[in-house]
């Protein structure tokens, strides 16, 4: 929570800085105004209660009302919100919110395309730490909102042991057991493979999670078929919105798509202020 | 420069956090590794120096090195860098290291694509506020790398009357001769406006830069005419690509693009990593 | 407006530290007080929304109230504000919110008498970057509050090109060009010169606004033939408040004065504690 | 020491904030120069570990030489320092180093001034609280360097019953002795008093220090008579350069002057740069 | 003050990071909740403020209700304070506050054994500086709340001399003397001895605390009788709970223990939770 | 790692402050030193590096070298390292390192006796949130160095059910079920039961892992029976030394112990520094 308004904090003085020159020499500090925030396109919203504390930082008396919640799908040119506050702070904060918006409804709105073709399998679609430096958090509760699952947060909660540490402890068996003395009793232990013969080791040796990396659908069906519900199952790389269907389909039970953060647009977002009379 | 290293010190927070739990528990800290960072499209590279102090905060004895420069177009599979030094210090910045190339690079190669469809006009292709919260100095560097040019940083250092000012001062004369008697001799005082007899008004009362706000190409040569080279003239508001020529040969000095900066997609970058023997 | 709480943190943290050992020892935290601020000389206020920040800082309840407000010209002995909240809080944030109020003050009464020098002729007066390390907005908002304007901010919202930078790019004209291609177009350009010849340079090259440095009357008056009303032609160096009217008699249009924040010395200003009964 | 530096981060990001446009579109930044400190006027020199950290920050492999240390006396035109490194660095950290250097040299000036006044005598000169916010070890440490002693540094080191406490606890006598109890062993207690009672009271109680508040020259001497060694005598309070010596004859063994630091005025130093060949 | 409120939030990160994940997704935002504090042992409680303070800064809205004060003596199951809020916010906050509490309360506990052994004495039970990192002052004040003193809180607001300082200076009176004339006036002189003839040298150079280093029961006994009433005396090091009693009857003025914090155990003292209905 | 080397500075900064005044006023700044770290009993050492960075924080150049590596048993007056640098960072930096290695050491030491207790079992004796605030990283880091595992870090990397989660859902059911849908799939799901329904009912709800809650040894026992490996089995609460050996006997996997950081008291450790000749 703190760190969303500390990165509000950078955002607001990258932008305003020494001070808004136009508005502070054109605009009395005790007007008051209002603004709509509206949807210029159609759009799944996100970061209502981050765009109404980017205002409050700049008046900590502004009023945000809005008549629908994260996750709501909204048309071009619906009402995502009113804003009423003193003007300098609606003038100053405009750009900032929005920018926050657009970034956040965009994330939204990506994954919930990606949800859409997914359907209802039970399949369980989740993002990756492919994410803009800073927005970690803010991104992935965009991805929740959106409908997907959270992969892990960053490297500190969870067990991923890839390619590399592979190598380095002499393979996914050695991998496996020297992390199973070492890890809390909490955390699951996923690995990467790219081989049957690393599939059955993996599960020989106890993961819980078994992520294929760069499978064809071939291979991964025959995997699938390996594991046989003994550990959980993962698809991960080169995946694309077309294939996810047919993915869904090979019974793997985890799909992880970078593209959910790092291939989404903006969607646009506008504001209009007014002077109150 | 310090706000830079502000960002990378979040970065790797949110991303290591309490620790690499992974890394930590299979990787020795005394063993060093080699990383070949690669394109994996054609992009214009951005942010090679950020990359450099994403590792360098984790390793004060990290080596990357470079082929190319920040600006160079590289084509699929092409070396961006070799990196040198501790094998974890490697492992736990490269999802953050490439994080920031491929979107600093994603703009780059964005605004290239742009400042071609421009070809040789003098008219100056800018970039807006409509960035990536946190992320400003950085974006607008990479707008730079691309080719294209500034427009201000934020509101700090430019003056820029829109419609609300407008509306609260009682018209564009007085906004801006309002505006001459306050601001710094050091800036131009810029007013948007919508209709010919603002442009006027805005002639009159000496203004050195006007902003047409979603005029047709039309409106806009009309507006030329008009100013006649007593000011500078700058188009914004949606404005595609493919418009971007017919603009320039408006005769307007400036075109602003939001585009440029919140419709750019990270480019692929991968990192292929190795434990030395 | 950021940066102002956050100097007032370190000014209280760097006089509080552990604890003001007198005060907690003697004085029970349920006590309430009043203040009287009185000006022991005549002056010119300037800070009292800072003032009142400090006591906030230590107790969110204080009230302060004042009769005047920034910009006021005050006699020996006339109140300034009352304070009222906590007695702990009066204690402890008394001598910073004097501290505070006095070099404000003092700068903004300073200003006040270059104004009253320069009387009803066009010329502007401004500051400079010659400002105490950690204040410069405060100090810039005391320069206005005077009645002068301000110079540019910093080095990030003006340009201005120096003997140096005319030296490395080889000459006047080279340097003026260069900049005109990779400044942001809402940016003036200021140039230094110290001869005719370079004043003629600076004109033909398109500068905006051309220092002259440390010339005399005659030269100055020149100069101001010379330019002729193509560009702005600002005086520095050397400007003592007594040639400040001849000066403004010459034309310029712009006489910038180091004098005004680093010259400047903190009035008499104090406080009168009570405890409440 | 850290606050030391955290003020040059400060006063860095307040003058270069996004960047020094001049300087970063005209100077390449490989370019290396040199630059000359100079005193403009007689003056002590204190500061020049500040002036090295500021171009540090900026370059970490800057070299600043001196031929003098602080304390030094210079005459006008001698130099201060060299300073060598990137041209960059040392045109972005010009003028805060020597907006440092200017405040701190004229305290330093200044109180010397004072000192010269008291000549041989025992008495012992000290600064007071009224320092420039931010400034509080700077400062005290420029009085040092000048040749005064410092009071306390602030309200955490030191005890200084007023009258505020006297009157909350109920005299002088009841305020002495609850701090006894309460205050570190390794802290004196100093009362300020404004009548011989209370000179008496102070003593019996058991004070270390007693402080004259505005006592006019007899009774000053009256008081010293009165303590007769018992306690340290300190004088505060409207003293003037020209009343030092009186004051001092009077047998006090402190005097405290605010305008040590408040009343000091920057003296001047400049900087000549030149890029290297 | 403001340095509670940072370890506050240095506590609450460290256990909350990026989200406590078992409350967010199981318990309601919109939940309130009431909790009890419960002493489980008998105890000397302190620390209730920042329990507060724990609370609310979770949730602004908390109230934390307490019939008892810092300093009180509980019994086992004896209610500490009630709590009511965030239903979340209590979850989330429980385990910080309650360490908070329980490292306080057992500080001030222990602290009060010791007072209790050594009873109605004159001498003065003080605290060292081993204390737990980052806690200095919450542990000062936890022994002042246990009824003992405290010695200086750092480097800063006391003067002792030790072993080192005396080596280098060239013995003990010239190490006195030298501080004599550079330390405040405010400060007293304490000089570490471990010999008579130090003793007397520290006296006869005019220290004010004499501090014997570990010297026996006979020794210090003589020591006490040698300074005579001429410095307060202190002794140190080796102390335990037993020998206080026979140390306070040698006649020495003080007695600091650093076994009063680091030696101190955490006090058992939990929290119930319920939804309210 | 970023936040250990926060916690050093703000450990130094409590502790210097403005400045040790003993020591600057007493000790040249060119002097150099040596020290030697000494254990005062028999320890397991934990935190050399920690203690490594708070000298280095004061002398970039200070070198500490120990014999010893942090885990290794070390006997009354043995040598834990040499340290050597300038005598003032020395004598600056000795209390805070001292303080750091005394509560890490004193914890490892601790934790040590408990692993021998509990020998050559299967059983994993694992630490609790239990720590001190500000100290969690360091604290958990010296529980593995005396041979315990760590539990969840926070609230951030493992999911524990407790009592009020599952009143809230409505049952023991009810919240493994809601959990399960939104966790993210690299964590396991404890909950915390405390009849034997609860435990059928975790188990058939798919829990991984089981804690009983201060459940005598029959009923662990019988609870083990029931779980029958199906889920791992964590007891807690009320654990002393003494039962370690025979709760191991019951077949539990993990025993979490709250006092391994909680009642872990400091271990003596001290320093000698000579200066150099």
């Amino acid at each position: 929570m703190d760190s969303v308004r500390h990165l509000i904090e950078i955002a607001l003085k990258e932008d305003i800085g020494s001070g808004d020159i136009t508005t502070e020499n054109l605009i009395a500090p005790d007007l008051e105004g209002t603004g709509v925030i509206l949807a210029k396109e159609p759009l799944v919203i996100a970061g209502l209660d981050v765009a109404r504390q980017v205002f409050e930082h700049l008046d900590s008396e502004v009023i945000l009302k809005s008549g629908c919640k994260d996750g709501d799908t909204l048309g071009n040119k619906e009402i995502v919100a009113h804003v009423e506050g003193q003007l300098r702070a609606l003038l100053m904060g405009e750009r900032t919110a929005l920018n926050f918006l657009q970034r956040l409804s965009g994330i939204a709105t990506h994954v919930r395309s990606y949800i859409d073709e997914v359907g209802k399998t039970k399949v369980r679609l989740v993002d990756t730490r492919k994410t803009t430096p800073g927005w970690r958090i803010l991104e992935k509760y965009a991805v929740r909102i959106g409908g997907a699952h959270n992969h892990r947060m960053g490297l500190y909660d969870g067990i991923l042991i890839k390619d590399n540490h592979i190598a380095v402890c002499g393979g996914v068996k050695k991998a496996v057991e020297r992390m199973q003395k070492r890890r809390s009793h909490l955390l699951k232990i996923e690995v990467e493979v790219s081989e049957f013969d690393q599939v059955k080791e993996a599960l020989s040796a106890g993961a819980d999670v078994i992520m294929l990396d760069n499978m064809n659908i071939a291979q991964i069906r025959e995997a699938v078929k390996i594991v046989d519900g003994r550990a959980m199952v993962e698809v991960s790389g080169g995946i694309t919105q077309s294939s996810l269907k047919q993915l869904a389909d090979t019974g793997v039970d985890i799909i992880s798509v970078g593209a959910l953060t790092h291939a989404a647009r903006s969607v646009d977002i506008s504001m209009r202020i007014n002077p109150l009379p």
